[in-house]
C-alpha cells in the first residue's frame, strides 16, 4: 500500500478565480486527494427544486484536471433553512424536550421520514451526476453523524418511531414487559403507543427502556446512512466512506460501517486532549501541545477494523482549532507525527482539515494548511515534508499485531444506563486497557463483540463487555494464548438484566461474581504485586485458581493460561502489572517505554514516535521531541 | 418491648410456585414481619376498573400462614400507566415547569384531585378486604413521600389549588399583600387567581411567597396522607405507619405523622454517606462501608419523636444500593451494628430491604438478603444472627434521655428560601449540634416545634428556629436545666419578616442581634477557649451576661444558668466546647469518645457501637471494629 | 465643586406619620439628597389609569420642605401584575426560551411595543405633574437596566424586532449572509423573516449573528431609555441619570448615557467582591469585609467618562446587603473609605441605599443607614463623618489623569460570542490592566472606542478591542507619550471576521498576529524580565522592535516608543513589570505601594486609601487599616 495525503476545500467559499492556483499549490505541497462538498446544499439548491450544480462541475474539473482525486460529500449534515418550511418538526429535541434551533449544523432528527426522502433526492442527483466522473474518488455520507450530541432526539417525532421500532421488535406489549421486568414499579404498557421516551422520568428510568431507545437511536443512524449508500453504490463504483469522530458512542460504528467500503476519522489530537478525556491536569499540561499519545492511536486500530482493514482519516489538526475548551498551538512536528502515527498505523489517506483558514462564520479560529490571507501555515511545511518521506519510503505492509482488545457499543450504553458509579465509563474503561498495552510497546487490534475467531492472538482483553454475544463466548477456545475478561463482562442480559445463574457463568472456569462494589475517587484497593483497583470492584467466588489478589487477598484475577477473569478496574499501574505479566505467560515480548514514547509496527518497520517535548532514549537511539525515528524491523 | 425483624418482599415478581418457600426461608431466619404490596398496582387492578386480587389474598394467606405478620402498602406511589389517559395532567412539573414523564415512580402531584379520588378508591377496596385480615400486622401508606423531589410541583393543577389555600389563609388579596410585605417591587396583588408559583420570577421571589408555598405543599402531603388513613382507620383496627426516608424537610413530618399510629424510615446508611451530607472527603473515605455515626441516630431520635414513641425501620440496607453516586458494601458486622444501633433507639421492627435481589429493572444492582439466584447474601446471616441475640436480650425498654434539641420543618423552608449564605442549611446546623451532643456520648431526645414541656430535659438545642411558637416561648422557663436558642433562632416572624423589636426578643434576656454576617468557607472566628465560628455570625448587644466570646472579644453565647442564646454557628469543637460546658454545668455527665464510637443507653443496657474500622477501647474494654459491646448499666 | 451625600428612601414603605421625622435625621446626618420613587407603580397606579399621586405629592412637600433636594426614579423597572392582563406576552424569555414570571422585579422585555408605550405614559404623567417642582434635583430612568440578566430576551417578541432591526440594518437577505459569511455550513437566508435568535442552535451559531443580536438588544435600551428622556426633557429642567451596575457588559453605556446629563452607579463592595471577580480564595478572605481595592474605582473612571465628567453613586452599600453568595459586614472604617473614593475621583453626590432597613420582602436582609427598629445603624455615623469632613474641605476639583484605557461595549460582546478559551473575559482582560496601573499609583482616565484625541495622555492601553474606530485609528498618531495596543486588539472587522491583511493592520507598525492561542489555566509562559504570559499567546511575525519576550525568545511586545503592540495577556507581575516600564519611559512617575494601599489625586489633595485590615507604611505616614490620609498635594 501506498499512503497518500489529501485536504479539504471549500471552492463555494472561495472566488472561482483562485482556484486552479490553490489546486496548483496543493499538488505542489504533494496532496493527492480533495475533499468537496459537504456542507453545500444551499449552494447545490438555493431553492426548493431550483438545482445549480454548474459551481461544482466546474470545481471537479479544475481540482481533478489538476491531478487531484476528488471525495465529494454528500451535504446532508446542513440542510438548508427553506427545507425547516417543508418540515417544520425535522428539528431534533434536547433531553429536556426542546427543539433545537437552525442556524449551525445537523439540525435534523434522523426519524424524520420527509427529511430522509429530501436527502435520498439530493444524494440521487449528485451520484447520477457524478457517480462515473473520473475525478470522484471516493464519496463522504454527511459528515460526522452524533457529532454535538444528535444522535438522541427526544421529539414526538422520534417518539413515534421508537413506537414503531419497538412493535416490531416485541410484537406484544406483553412481551416487552416481560423483557423489561415492567412489573416492577407497576410500569405496564398496554399498547405500543403508550410508551415515552425515557427522559423527564420522576427518578431514573427502566435501564431495559434507556437501553432499547439507544439500540433504536443507532438503527436510526445506520437506516438514514444506507438510504444514501444504496443509492451511491447504484450509480458509482467509487467507495464510500464517512468521517467519524473521537470517542462517540452514541451508535454503532461496527453496523454503520458495514455499509461502506472505507472508514474515515477525524482526527484532532489538542481539541480530544483538552475535551474528552479523564486524566490529571498535569498531563494535560505536559502533553498541551502535542495530544495523548495513545488517543490517536485507539482510534486509529478502532476505525482499521470497523473499515476491514481500509481506513483514513478525513480531516487531521494542522494547527489550532476553534472548538475545544482550549486551543493551544501543536509544537513545530507534531503535524508530522500525528500524520505518521496514523501511517503507521495503517491508513490509506491523511487528508488535512482544512487548506485555507476561513475568515467568517463558526470556524474562522480553526487553522488551516494556509492562513486567511493566503500565506502558508506552520502546518503546510510539515504536510510537504511527510509527502517527501512518503515517495521515499514506498510500499507499507501492515504486521500482525500479538495483541487484541474488544470493543462495543452496546456495552457502552448498558453502562450510561446503569453505571452503579458516577465515574464508571465504558470507553474510559476499555480506553484504560489500550493505554497499559501500548505502554508496552505493543501493536494492537480491536475486535467487534460478535468475532468469531481469535486464533490470530496471542493475548485478548475483553473488559466490560455487558453481553457476551454467542459468537465470541463460542469463540473463546480459540484464542492463541490467554483471553481475559472482566470487570463487569457478561454481567447482563440482552434485556439488561442480571442473568441467572450468576455472571461472568463461562464454560470451563468456576468463578462467580457475588457482589459489586463502585468506589468514589480516591479510594484504591492495592493489588499485592503493584497497582491497585479503583472504581469498581467485585467479590468473586468459585474454585478457579487465583492469579492476582488485592492486599486485603481478596482474588481480583482468577482462571488459568488460557481463559482468566478480571474482578476489578486497575489502575495505570495495576493494569501494566497484569498485562505484563500476561504477556510474559504467553510469549509476547513488552517494553519498558519512556514516558511519552510509543513504538508502532509494521511488517518492515518499527517506527518510535516521542510525543515528549523533549527528546528520549531508546534502545541506544535518542528519539527527538515531538519527532520519530523510524528503523527497519 | 420485645423488638422484631422483617423484610419486604414483591409476591408480584416471583413465581408463585417459590412463595411457600421463601416464607419458610425468612421464617427461619428469625424475621417475623413482612412488608408486601406497595407498588402492584398495575397488577392489582390491570385495566380500569378490572381488579385482579386473588393473587395478593394467596400472598398474605402462605405468608401469614407460615406465620409471618404482614404490613400492607397502598400502591399509590405508582400509578400504572392507564391512569394517565383519565388524568393527563396528574404529572408533577419540575421547577423549570416540564412535565415529568411516566417511566419510574411518584409520577403524581399531591393537588390532583382526580387522582387522589382513585387513591381513595383503591385504598378503600384494599381497607374493605384486608381490614380483618388477621395476617395484617400494620398498613403502610404510599412509599417515601417526597423522594424523587416530588412534594413541589410546579403545575398548573399545583398553581390552582396554591391560589384556593391562599384564598382560604388570608380571606383578601389586601391582607396577602399586607402580610407578604407585596408593596415592595410594586408586587401587590388584586385578586387570588393573580399569584403564580415562585418560579422562574427574574430575581427571587418574595420569601414570603416562598414559604407559603412551601406550607402549601406540605399541606398537600398531609391532606393526601390523611384521605388513605381516613378510610384505612373506619375499616382496620391495624397501626398504620408511613416509611419515610433521610434528611427530608419537603414536607411536615411532624403534621403527616399524626394522623397514623407508627413512624417508620428507610435507613440506608452507605447510601446517605455517599449522597447526602456535607462532610470532607476524608471522612466518606473512613467511614465509606460503615456509613455516618450520627446520620441514623438522629432519624431514630427524630422519627421516635414523630411516632410518639413508637417507630420502625421499615427498609434496612443489607447489602450494596444502586441509587447512590457511589455504592460500595457494608464492612461485615455493619448490618447487625445499624440493627442494634435502630433497636438501641427504641425501633420495635427492623425490616431489611429486600428479601431476594430482583434481576431486572430499576433496582436490579440493589442488594437483598438473597442473591438474584436465591442463594444467601451476606447480610442474611447478620440479620440471623441478630434475631437469634433479639431471642436471648428478652425485653428493651427505653431510658429518658437528660438533653433534647429541637427540630422544625418551617425553618427548613425559611432559611432554605432566604439562607442569606449561599450554604447555609438548616439541618446541617442542627445536624452539627446533634453530632456535638453524640461524641459526647449523650443520648438525645429530639422535640417537634410546637413542645410545651421541657422539664424532663436538662439541656435543651434550640438552633436556626426561624419562629418560636407560642407554646415552645412558654415552655422555657420549665427546661430542668439550661435551654441555648440560636443563632437565627426567632429572627423571623410567621410572615416571613424580620420582627421588631429586633430579634431574639426572649423574655428575661437582654441580647439583641443589631446585625448578622454570612461568612464563606475558609472564614473562621476561633472562639477565646477552642474552636471557632463558621459560617454565621451574628453581632449580639444588650446587657445579657457573656458566656463565651470569640478571639476578637464579640461575645458569642450570652444569657444565664437557665436561658442562654448563641450568635453564631460553631464548628465541631466549638459546638463541643459550648455543648460540655453547658452540660458540665447542669450536671450532665459526658464522655470523650474515640474516633468513631457512640453510645446509646436503655433502661438496662449500654451499648457501645464502633463504627471505626478496627478495635477501638474504651472504659477497659475493646470494641471490636464494625462491632458492638453492651453491658448493663 | 462641592461633593454631597444622600439617600434612598421608600416613603411607601412606611407610615406617613414618620416622614418628617426621617427628614429630618436624615438633615441632622448632613444628608443633602433623596431618592424616591422608583418602585412604586402599583402605589401611583393601583388600578388601570386609575392614579394615586396624593402620597407622592406630600412625600416631595415633606423632604423638600425639610431641605432635601429630591432625585425622582420612574417606576418602570417594577410593572404592576394588572399590566400583564393588558401586555401577557410583555414579560421576558430567557435563554431556554422559558417565559420569565412575575414576583419580583425587572419582568419586561425591552422590545415589547405595548410596554413601551405604557412606560411613556406613565413618565409622562409624572414629568408632566413634577417637572418643574422646585424640590427636584433630578431625574431617575427605571432602575439598573441589565440586573438579573434582563437585556438579552429569547421571546417571540424579541424575535421579530430583531428580525425588522436585521432588514433595517442590511435591506437584503444577500447583504446579511455575505456580512454574515452564511455560505458556511449553508446558513443562508432567503428572507429575513426566517431568522431566529442565535439560541438553542445544534452547536454554536455564527458569530456574526450572535453579535448582531447582541448589537440589537443594546439598542432597544437606548430606544427604551431615550423614549423616557426625552419625555422628561420636554417637561423638566432637572439633570436626567441612570443608576448603572458594576461589571455590566450587556448593553452600550456609553450609548446610553449620552441622552443623559449624568452618569450614576450602585456600588456594593463586598457585594461584587463575593459575586463578580475572578480572584483567588486568599484575596476574597483578605478583602472580605473591605471590597476589592481596584473594582470600585473603575467603575468611578468609567462613569465619570459616561457621564462626560458628571457622576454621582445613587445607592452606596452602608453595611451587610442580602444578595451576594456570603454577606459579610464591612470593616468599622469602610463606609467612610469607599465614600472617600468615590469623591476622590470626582462624584458629585454619593447616596447610600436605603435609609431605614425594610423587614419584608426581598431585601429584608439589606442594611440600611437605620435598623429596622429604626435606631441608628453602624453605616449612619460614619455617613455624618464624611459629611462633617465633606463641609470641612469645601471645594474639591479634579486633576488630570496622565493615562488612560480604552473600554469598549461591542468587545466585550465580541469575546463572549468567541472567547476561543474558556475562561477569556474582556472586562477581566481590561480589568487587569486597570489594576496594574492603579497599583503603581496612579490616576487613569477611561475613554470611550470612539475616542479621537489623546494628546491629553502620556500613556494609552487599548486591551482586547475588537475592532478599532475610525476615529481611535485616527488618533493614535496624537498620544502624547505611547500607545500599548493588544492582545486581541482590531482582530476583527465590524462583521467580526477575520482582517485580511491579517491583525494588528496598524500603520507605522509592522508586525503581525500569525498564529494565536488560549490557554488553559495553570500553563504560563515566563517573560524574560519577570511575570508571565497567561490565558492568551499570539505569534507575532514582523519587523517591529522587540521590545519584551517571552522566556523562549517569543517577541510579546513589539513597537516603538509611540505605538506598541502587546500580544499576549500578562499575569498581574507581568502587567506590573510592562506597565512600570512604559510609564518610566515616558516620564510618568509611579509608586511601589504596599498592598491594600491605592492613591487618588485631586487637583489640591493626594488621597491614600487602606483597603489592609491593618495599618500601612507609605511616604513616611501611616495610613490606618480600612481607613484614609490626605494631604495637599
Amino acid at each position: 500500500m501506498k499512503p497518500a495525503l489529501g485536504v479539504c476545500y471549500y471552492p463555494e467559499h472561495w472566488d472561482e478565480a483562485v482556484w486552479p492556483e490553490d489546486a496548483r499549490r496543493m499538488v505542489a505541497a504533494g496532496l493527492k486527494y480533495v475533499r468537496i462538498g459537504e456542507f453545500a446544499w444551499s449552494r447545490m439548491e438555493p431553492e426548493p427544486g431550483q438545482l445549480d450544480l454548474g459551481w461544482l462541475d466546474r470545481a471537479i474539473a479544475v481540482l481533478g484536471g489538476a491531478g487531484l482525486r476528488v471525495v465529494l460529500g454528500t451535504p446532508t449534515a446542513a440542510p438548508p433553512r427553506w427545507l425547516l418550511d417543508r418540515h417544520p418538526d425535522m428539528l431534533p429535541h434536547d433531553r429536556d424536550g426542546r427543539q433545537r434551533a437552525f442556524g449551525s449544523r445537523r439540525h435534523y432528527d434522523f426519524s424524520h421520514a420527509g427529511y430522509l426522502d429530501d436527502c435520498a433526492r439530493i444524494v440521487t442527483i449528485l451520484a447520477e451526476r457524478y457517480g462515473r466522473n473520473p475525478h470522484i474518488a471516493a464519496w463522504q455520507t454527511d459528515n460526522e453523524y452524533a457529532c454535538h450530541d444528535t444522535v438522541l432526539s427526544w421529539s414526538p417525532v422520534s417518539r413515534r418511531a421508537f413506537q414503531d421500532w419497538l412493535a416490531q421488535k416485541y410484537q406484544s406489549p406483553q412481551a416487552l414487559n416481560r423483557a423489561w421486568g415492567n412489573v416492577f414499579w407497576s410500569m405496564e404498557y398496554r399498547a405500543f403507543d403508550e410508551i415515552g421516551l425515557p427522559n423527564l422520568t420522576v427518578t431514573e428510568a427502566n435501564p431495559a427502556h434507556v437501553l432499547d431507545f439507544r439500540r433504536f437511536a443507532s438503527d436510526q443512524v445506520v437506516r438514514f446512512n444506507r438510504v444514501q449508500t444504496d443509492i451511491i453504490h447504484r450509480q458509482s463504483a467509487a467507495p464510500i466512506l464517512h468521517n467519524y469522530m473521537g470517542r462517540i458512542t452514541d451508535f454503532d460504528h461496527w453496523q454503520v460501517g458495514a455499509d461502506m467500503e472505507i472508514a474515515a476519522w477525524d482526527s484532532y489530537p489538542l481539541g480530544f486532549l483538552s475535551d474528552r478525556l479523564e486524566t490529571t491536569d498535569s498531563h494535560k499540561q505536559a502533553y498541551l501541545r502535542q495530544g495523548d499519545p495513545d488517543f490517536q492511536a485507539f482510534h486509529h486500530d478502532l476505525y482499521r477494523a470497523v473499515g476491514r482493514g481500509r481506513w483514513w482519516i478525513m480531516e487531521q489538526q494542522p494547527g489550532p482549532v476553534n472548538w475545544a475548551p482550549w486551543n493551544p498551538a501543536p509544537l513545530p512536528g507534531m503535524v508530522r507525527l500525528w500524520t505518521w502515527e496514523a501511517i503507521a498505523h495503517g491508513a490509506e489517506v491523511v487528508s488535512y482539515f482544512r487548506w485555507r483558514q476561513v475568515p467568517y462564520a463558526q470556524e474562522q479560529m480553526h487553522a488551516g494548511l494556509l492562513r486567511p490571507d493566503s500565506q502558508p501555515a506552520p502546518g503546510l511545511d510539515e504536510a510537504a515534508l511527510v509527502a517527501r518521506e512518503l515517495a521515499e519510503i514506498g510500499d507499507l505492509e501492515p504486521a500482525p499485531a500479538p495483541v487484541a482488545l474488544v470493543y462495543d457499543y452496546e456495552s457502552a450504553w448498558a453502562w450510561e444506563a446503569q453505571p452503579q458509579g458516577r465515574d464508571f465509563d465504558y470507553f474510559r474503561l476499555v480506553f484504560s486497557a489500550y493505554q497499559a498495552l501500548r505502554k508496552l510497546g505493543l501493536s494492537v487490534d480491536i475486535l467487534p463483540p460478535d468475532v468469531s475467531d481469535l486464533s490470530a492472538y496471542r493475548l485478548v482483553l475483553i473488559p466490560g463487555l455487558a453481553c457476551l454475544s454467542g459468537p465470541l463466548k463460542a469463540a473463546l477456545p480459540t484464542v492463541g494464548g490467554q483471553v481475559i475478561l472482566g470487570p463487569r463482562t457478561n454481567s447482563k442480559t440482552a434485556e439488561m438484566a442480571i442473568p441467572v445463574p450468576l455472571p461472568p457463568a463461562l464454560p470451563g472456569l468456576d468463578v462467580t461474581v457475588t457482589r459489586v462494589e463502585s468506589l468514589p475517587p480516591g479510594v484504591r484497593h492495592p493489588l499485592a504485586d503493584g497497582g491497585a483497583i479503583c472504581h469498581w470492584l467485585e467479590h468473586l467466588e468459585g474454585s478457579a485458581p487465583v492469579l492476582a489478589r488485592t492486599a486485603e487477598g481478596w482474588p481480583m484475577l482468577v482462571g488459568d493460561a488460557r481463559l482468566a477473569y478480571l474482578g476489578g478496574w486497575p489502575d495505570a499501574d495495576g493494569w501494566a502489572r497484569l498485562v505484563r505479566g500476561a504477556a510474559d505467560a504467553v510469549g509476547v515480548a513488552t517494553h519498558d517505554l519512556p514516558e511519552g514514547l510509543r513504538l508502532r509496527d509494521t511488517r518492515d518497520w518499527r517506527f518510535a514516535l516521542n510525543y515528549g517535548a523533549t527528546p528520549v532514549a531508546f534502545d541506544g537511539l535518542t528519539v527527538p521531541g515531538a519527532g520519530l525515528l523510524r528503523w527497519r524491523r
